[in-house]
């Protein structure tokens, strides 16, 4: 047998039936804030990612030469993407211009538990201004899918990227020797933090107090330990975000992400119930399009990881529907067959879920299929009961069986 | 700037729009027909491909090698793959065996008008029994989501392989020789497959009848001119399309799709309009379980070709709704931007499109902009009516505006 490759997925129809679903619901969302979806291939010039991420990402991701050549990847991601169509071909577009997507992403790495290396991301990105509200948008977008979907407990831990930026450089570091740092500090590596800062020739008193302001988390008023721009735009972000209820919200100066690209706010999403690897959604507002060659603009998005955000679902007892087909026709015998075939195409035209017997099966063996299929309704063609115009109808759940006239049997189910 | 790959499209959100509308339906008609969606990897093992279509099919398609070593390819096709997962994991599902499936499949050729290296399939299988009834299930199902998308003119050609592999076999060609011959009769090359014939040793009176058959087309009465299973078969399949008032279906004994795997009724289907690349859908019974080591399976199923079914949809003429936003909220003032947003999560909440001032912009540049995403409604937020408890709400395509109170906004919106 051929196996598919390592660290990728089939889904079934059960698993596909709820991952629609969901995608379905996320999609909808967005849609309510008036993001618009767009589309990008899946595989671009490696030189997009090496761009935003550094030569180093190469070794992370599916590369490869196609036969032109051409080095290729898989996309990690979906953000450069988006913003290189947004350079190409949409900077003219009104602002703010808010594109929302879902697709397949793929990175190499060790297959682990929750963890593919083919996998589903759906995320937004917003361009327009830098103001707070922008920021709130994405956020509330990102909260109310989580809302939407019915995940019951998750946190968003916010935090503002300017804040270490201005403590490093007023303390004298910046430009290619911040991000080192701010690597360290994001992934809370505090000792090895204090290493590089003090190699950076950084006073005592201005690592711990960097250490300390890492370390602030808590309701919206812990803001009052910082000054400056980044806390009057968190606490205007706050404000609207409690406009729209959402009281699961509170500061994290800690959130660092890591990333040179971020600008400003930055924002993580956790489901407690997913244990160690609790993060499912993370975003903030970065620069993207002058290093693609186009005009400087402000954006902020997010990336949701949709497969780690069922996963905390499915943990928390979520139970999807089960898929239902609400007619199985069952011709007794050959000459009724015409009439069978009749009957399963007027209900398919009329937008009622409906099979038949293709496989020439008895009459009790179609129960047992039915039942199999979870069909609602049995519909019986029998050579008498069509001579005198009618069919029988089962109900599968109760098994009460009523004559229905040929022409009734829409009505039958539309009630 | 970079540019996406050559041969690859981004879509925007009108684009995308449309596709997912037109998605949205063909999904909807495979699961009235009772088809479930299933979902595999975007890459596989490259020996899955070159199983099924013979080693020359790496030259057109993207094969690479991982990290690891291993020979990976981005499906060409979605046949093969859902096979292999059937084999793999789904082979003890009760049968008939229903399912569909929608994604991107990857082939590197020249780009040409209305042809791309990323693409999109539409398809489905069906695992069931040999009898008429399966062929025809699946003929309907390509057929109805034709007629359910609204594309107006389109035939649909059926043949039977095994009627020209019947008459091969019958002039002493059979196995590896057969194939060469029926790829040239596919392509109506007729001159090479008189050669080819030739060259095998088959008489004159042979070739020209092989030719003739080939040649036959029209309505199913043509089938009086061969004889055998294969016309018995076809002509039950008819019967049960008839059943399904499809009544533009023609038999066309020159389908034969070259394809070594397919077994039995093989069917195309064409929109006129799109002129020389007219085919849209291609299909048939095949046997490819075993080859993926798997137990003999009966299968039957067909591929649409996403992109070039909506090519055609538009050429007819078609236009697909415009977007709209229900409402766009505008805060006439920096004192009224909270209650701008609460009402916004308000509508949102209860499922109504609502965009929200995020540029801060003057109330007539604000105008301009509800006008430029075509919104229906502006929710204008003023201190005055507000104190009093009210806001005004304009119907943007008739300039008329009303006072509503805050209670009753939702109201006025689900009217």
């Amino acid at each position: 047998m051929i196996q598919r490759p390592r660290g990728t997925r089939d889904f079934g129809p059960e698993e596909m039936e709820r991952r629609r679903f969901l995608e379905n619901i996320m999609r909808r969302e967005a849609d309510l804030f008036g993001f618009r979806e767009v589309s990008t291939p899946i595989f671009e010039h490696t030189e997009l990612f090496t761009l935003k991420s550094g030569p180093n990402v190469v070794e992370e991701i599916y590369s490869f030469q196609d036969k032109g050549g051409r080095e290729i990847s898989l996309r990690p991601e979906l953000t450069a993407p988006v913003m290189r169509f947004f350079v190409n071909e949409l900077s003219n577009s009104p602002r703010p211009l808010k594109m929302f997507y879902f697709g397949q992403c793929f990175r190499y790495e060790r297959p682990q538990s929750g963890r593919y290396r083919e996998f589903y991301q759906f995320g937004a990105e917003l361009i327009g201004n830098p103001g707070p509200g922008s920021d709130a948008e994405v956020i509330a977008l990102a909260a109310s899918i989580m809302r939407r979907i019915g995940l019951k407990e998750y946190t968003i831990r916010i935090g503002h990227i300017g804040v270490l930026r201005g403590l490093l450089a007023r303390a004298g570091i910046d430009g290619v020797r911040a991000p080192p740092i701010l690597q360290k500090l994001d992934k809370k590596e505090y000792e090895e933090a204090r290493a590089r800062m003090t190699e950076a020739g950084m006073s005592p008193e201005d690592i711990e107090h960097i250490v300390e302001i890492t370390q602030t988390s808590g309701p919206v008023e812990v803001l009052r330990k910082i000054e400056g721009e980044a806390r009057d735009h968190l606490e205007a972000v706050f404000r609207i975000l409690s406009d729209y209820g959402f009281t699961n919200v509170e500061v994290d100066l800690g959130v660092v992400r890591g990333l040179d690209y971020y600008t400003g706010m930055v924002f993580e999403m956790d489901a407690p119930v997913l244990g160690a690897e609790k993060q499912i959604c993370g975003g903030g507002s970065y620069s993207l399009t002058e290093l693609f060659g186009g005009e400087k603009s402000f954006s902020t998005g997010f990336g949701i990881g949709f497969d780690r955000t069922l996963l905390a679902l499915e943990r928390e007892g979520y139970q999807s529907p089960a898929h239902q087909v609400e007619a199985f026709v069952i011709p007794v015998s050959a000459s009724v067959r015409d009439e069978a075939f009749s009957i399963t195409a007027m209900l398919r035209r009329n937008c009622v879920s409906t099979e038949v017997d293709l496989m020439g099966r008895n009459i009790s063996k179609n129960f047992k299929h039915a039942a199999a299929i979870n069909a609602r309704r049995a519909i019986i063609v029998g050579e008498k009961e069509l001579a005198q115009g009618s069919v029988t109808v089962r109900d599968m759940s109760t098994g009460e069986q009523e004559l229905v006239r040929r022409e009734d049997i829409l009505s039958a189910f539309k009630k």
